[in-house]
């Protein structure tokens, strides 16, 4: 059998000790496992964005791969410490909405709330959660302790409330949900909501952009164009350039696909 | 029995091909390890963001691990490439100062001069003793070389002259040692030299803080608070926010804790 | 054995889910090997950087490696997908001269276009081959898949036109070809090129660096020095400073070792 996988995304940047503690604390109690890093990059305090990376990330991995994320602002208040039981894999983490991309995607098998004190540090830091309670629980997970366990069934877990595109008469209204790292804007327009062959033009800020393109190459360098990403989502990129920095447009900005026909 | 594992702590950064070419060497000598990143983003040359990097990981992992800290801004100048053996824990380093905050923690029990040629590569380059030197004597490390066989013992590591905050008829005064991603400032301070229940407060630049709070939420948004952190020392931060930006207070700023009884 | 190794180096940095797609997929085909991160930190869409980040890690490797490569901006164009074997080490990437650097200086045993539908995923997203191409590839020679069945040879790899040091009257007039983390200026001027005793001064902006040094901390702090870098380059360096922010130079910029004999 290989070795089970436990992954980490996080807001933790990589020049502070706090995912080489969870890494510490993970490997210590079960050495027998792959740790994978996905991100520590995640925007500080950004549930949405860690939400959306998530959902990018977690369904190419196996199936009972253990995944960490922890984005978790309200550290040590109210909220919940999870595991989320979807799509066949596990998702430790906070109860704050950073789940609900990806529970959109792949329904929800089981939720637990994290209170069995057998899998969690004996002195709980009110700070940091993710070296002494999630990491705690993904290194037990991975070793076969099964999920109810944990402790007791949640009904829901929290969702964030994600802005959806919606049909006007002119068209289609949404909204750039996340930049990526080249400048590429992504919106919350799928695939699926657009006319299989008639024509469309974009508009986003003062650009007009006619149809959609395959790939960033097919227009000059310098040029702004439509394309469906790799995710299934309409996203505006400029050819060879950042379609962010040179259009002067960021996440929240609205996007409009208006039908030609 | 696991597979043994070293660890990876510098300030390369990861544009470079530096860090790469140590996982080669040491992938090249044993390749039945497991190699982890902790930072390589430990700010350029900067020997105590390292020291305290080191602190607050290495104790997370389990015995015998394999260290390696490589912010060397001597190399191929006098100091030494060392082992040193504390905690049960190896750290394999140049003898700068790094291992300062940990082996405060955990008495050393041996160090060594890494000068036996056997374990380093056969032409040095003046400037990449992380690849030639360091990369090297850790795999060997994990592949089972006593400490011994790679040099003479020293007395002694180089330890810096770190600040440490004192007793004051006022009260305690210390000094910000990290500000890390979040923009929380990290003190000197450790949570055993404050009063168990006479009430505090805390001076830093020209904001003054009522009491000790117990996590970031307790408080509105944007508004400063004192806290301990999950190292167990005294920190001030801001409810959603980044105190350092906020407040216009980095590192080496004064900070005093006022016992107000 | 050990378990095969598969390194990934990128120019998607780590806040996108990219490089975690990757991941995924490659464990999903094949979970019993090491995913090693190279760098996601080349600079977007930077061929250059990526093939001298090639040249200086991948010697250091095993043979028999599988080493990734994507900085892709020509992706979804007519550009090919590619493996390269040479100096026993594999390399899957877009057939867009990053392996430039590395196959200078180990020789080609073959080159495969990838074709075989077999190895790759079954619907390509025209904007991201790293995920539907490149990783299955990866995943599927580090099972063991042998190198014909790929598809199709290739009679030479796409070359990037690297500028390249020209002897003059003078002496030798070459440019900076990389900046890397510490400001260090590295040249495209190979110690062999160089005088092994006679004297020499070294021109680059305004400055006038006079001989050659070993290491960084020969000369007080804040002084430029040209040495031998850790790869064999000729290297410009301000000790315990950053020479392109000190100096106020970059990349592409020319500079002249003139011999005073």
């Amino acid at each position: 059998m290989p070795t089970p996988l436990v992954t980490l995304t996080t807001d933790f940047g990589s020049r502070d000790p706090y995912v080489a503690a969870m890494k510490g604390v993970i490997f210590s109690i079960q050495p027998r496992l792959t740790i994978m890093d996905l991100s520590h990059e995640i925007a500080p305090r950004d549930i949405l964005e860690g939400s959306l990376f998530l959902a990018g990330a977690i369904p190419y991995f196996p199936e009972h791969t253990v995944h960490v994320a922890v984005v978790d602002p309200g550290v040590g208040m109210q909220r919940h410490p999870i595991i989320i039981y979807a799509g066949d894999r596990y998702l430790v983490s906070p109860d704050n909405g950073i789940a609900t991309c990806y529970i959109r995607q792949f329904p929800v098998q089981d939720i637990r709330v994290i209170e069995n004190e057998r899998f969690m540090h004996a002195k709980i830091s009110p700070t940091f959660h993710g070296r002494d309670i999630f990491a705690h629980a993904a290194a037990h997970l991975a070793r076969g302790v099964p999920l109810h366990e944990f402790g007791p069934e949640l009904e829901r877990a929290v969702e964030l409330d994600i802005p959806e595109p919606e049909m006007a008469p002119k068209g289609i209204t949404g909204e750039v949900i996340h930049v990526d790292r080249f400048g590429n804007l992504i919106t919350n327009i799928q695939q699926g909501m657009l006319p299989d062959a008639s024509p469309i033009h974009i508009e986003a800020g003062s650009y007009r952009l006619d149809g959609l393109h395959r790939t960033y190459g097919e227009v000059p360098m310098g040029v702004p164009l439509a394309l469906i990403g790799s995710t299934g989502l309409l996203e505006i990129a400029v050819s060879g350039g950042d379609a962010s920095a040179l259009l002067g447009i960021g996440r929240g900005q609205g996007v409009v696909v208006v039908l030609d026909a």
